[in-house]
C-alpha cells in the first residue's frame, strides 16, 4: 500500500494536522535548513538548535561554536550569523556547532514530539528522497513560514518534494497543502530564483544585506546526507 | 497610497497575520460563505451564526428557522443543513435564519474583533471587489479550510479576490500568501470545477451526498449584496 505524504503550511496549523507516527521533514529554506544541510555536507559533527538567546550565550561562554542572529542582525557574542555560507569545512569539520534563529529551531522543537524528525532543503533534496522511500512512514513536510505565516519558499520546496516522492510511485496525496504546494512547485520551477524574487523572506534579507545566500539556498544536491534530531541535537542519520 | 490585500490561509494563523484596522472577508466556499450570500440574496433578513449545537438547538425551540449540520449529516432538530440550495426565497425572504457549522462559523467568530467582517465567496464576487475598492481599509481575506487546515476551494478563490482587487489599481500586495492564491487561481480558472474536483472537502462532500451544490458554490455574481458581521449578526450592508 502506498504510503501518504501531507504538506503543513505553518507551525500554527501542526497541531491539527500532524500525527505522531509520521516523519517529519523541517524546512526553512531561507535559510535554517540550508544551512543546516551545508553544515553537515561539510563535516560538522552536531548541532544543536537552541531556540533562546540566551541559552545561546550560555553555550558561547562554554567554548563552543555558536551561529546565532535575531531580526538579521549577528548576537554580539556569537561568532556567526545563521547563513550557510558561514559553515565551511575549515570552520565546521568534526565541531559541535549552536545553532539559534528565531523561526527555523522553534520549528524543530515543535515537530520534536514526532516519530522521527530529519532537515530537508534543496542541498539534499535527492538524499532526502530516497532515504523516505526506503522507510515505511507517512510523511509530513512542516514549512516553517514567517512567525507562523505561510511562506513563498518553503511551500515551494515543499511542491519539489512531495512530486519526487510522488515521482517513486511508493507514495500518494490526499492533502489539500500538498496538492498546492504541487501547482506552486510547477509554476516555479521553470525559473525558480526569478519566483523567489517576490518573496517576502527575500526583501527582508535584501534589507539586512543577507540575501548573498539565496542561489546557495537553492542549490540541489550539495549534501547527500540526512539531519536528524536524536535526543534534542542534530546528527547525520547512519 | 495604495491599501494592502493579504490572504491568511487558516484561521490558526489569524492571530499571527491580522490587524485589527483591516476588513476581514470571511470566506469558506464549500459552503457556509457560499450559502449565506445565496440567503441574502434570496432576501434572508438576518443570519446568526451560532457555534454550538445546543445553542442552536435553543434557537429552534424559541421557533426560528434553523440550519445546523455537524459532520455532514443535518441535527435531529434543525430544519436544514447548511448547504446553499436550502436558502430559496420562498423559504428565507424576510426571515431570521439561524446557521450552525463547525467550521465557518467558528471562522467569523475568530474574525469578530477586527473593524469590520464581511462575507465573500463567488456568489458575490463582483460586489465585493465594488465594496472593498470604495473603503479606505486594507483587506485580509481569511479562508476558513478545515479544521484549521489549509483547504484549496478557499484558497482558490482568494486568488481570485486578489486578482481583480489588484486590477482596480487600488491596491497592492506583499503577503506571500495572497501571491501563491494568486497562482493557485491561475491555474484553477481555466477549468475551475475541474480543479476543484480535487480538494478534499469535495470528497467529503461525496461521501455524505451533499455534493450537488458544488456548481452553485462556484457560481459567478449570483448575490449582489455584502453580508456584513453587526453585533454577532449577519446583515446586509447597506
Amino acid at each position: 500500500m502506498k504510503r501518504k505524504v501531507e504538506v503543513c503550511f505553518s507551525p500554527a496549523i501542526f497541531a491539527a494536522q500532524h500525527r505522531d507516527d509520521q516523519i517529519v521533514v523541517v524546512v526553512d529554506i531561507l535559510r535554517a535548513s540550508s544551512a543546516i544541510c551545508y553544515a553537515f555536507a561539510n563535516g560538522v559533527e552536531e548541532i544543536i538548535p537552541i531556540a533562546e538567546v540566551e541559552d545561546a550565550r550560555r553555550y558561547k561562554d562554554e567554548g563552543y561554536l555558536v551561529a546565532c542572529e535575531r531580526k538579521g542582525l549577528k548576537a554580539d557574542f556569537a561568532d556567526f550569523d545563521i547563513g550557510p555560507e558561514n559553515f565551511t569545512p575549515d570552520v565546521v569539520y568534526g565541531k559541535t556547532l549552536i545553532y539559534s534563529t528565531a523561526n527555523g529551531t522553534k520549528t524543530i522543537q515543535k515537530a520534536a514530539s514526532c516519530k522521527k524528525v530529519v532537515i530537508g532543503s534543496y542541498l539534499n533534496l535527492t538524499a532526502l528522497v530516497n532515504w523516505l522511500t526506503g522507510k515505511d512512514s507517512d510523511v509530513i513536510i512542516l514549512c516553517s513560514g514567517w512567525k507562523s505565516r505561510f511562506c513563498l519558499e518553503d511551500s515551494v520546496f515543499a511542491g519539489a518534494l512531495v512530486e519526487q516522492l510522488l515521482s517513486t510511485d511508493r507514495f500518494t496525496t490526499e492533502c489539500d497543502s500538498a496538492l498546492a504546494s504541487l501547482d506552486l512547485w510547477a509554476v516555479a520551477e521553470k525559473d525558480l530564483l526569478g519566483y523567489i524574487e517576490k518573496a517576502s523572506q527575500r526583501s527582508r534579507l535584501q534589507n539586512y544585506e543577507l540575501d548573498s545566500c539565496i542561489k546557495l539556498c537553492h542549490s540541489l544536491d550539495l549534501a547527500k546526507i540526512i539531519p536528524v534530531l536524536k535526543s534534542g541535537k542534530l546528527v547525520v542519520e547512519s
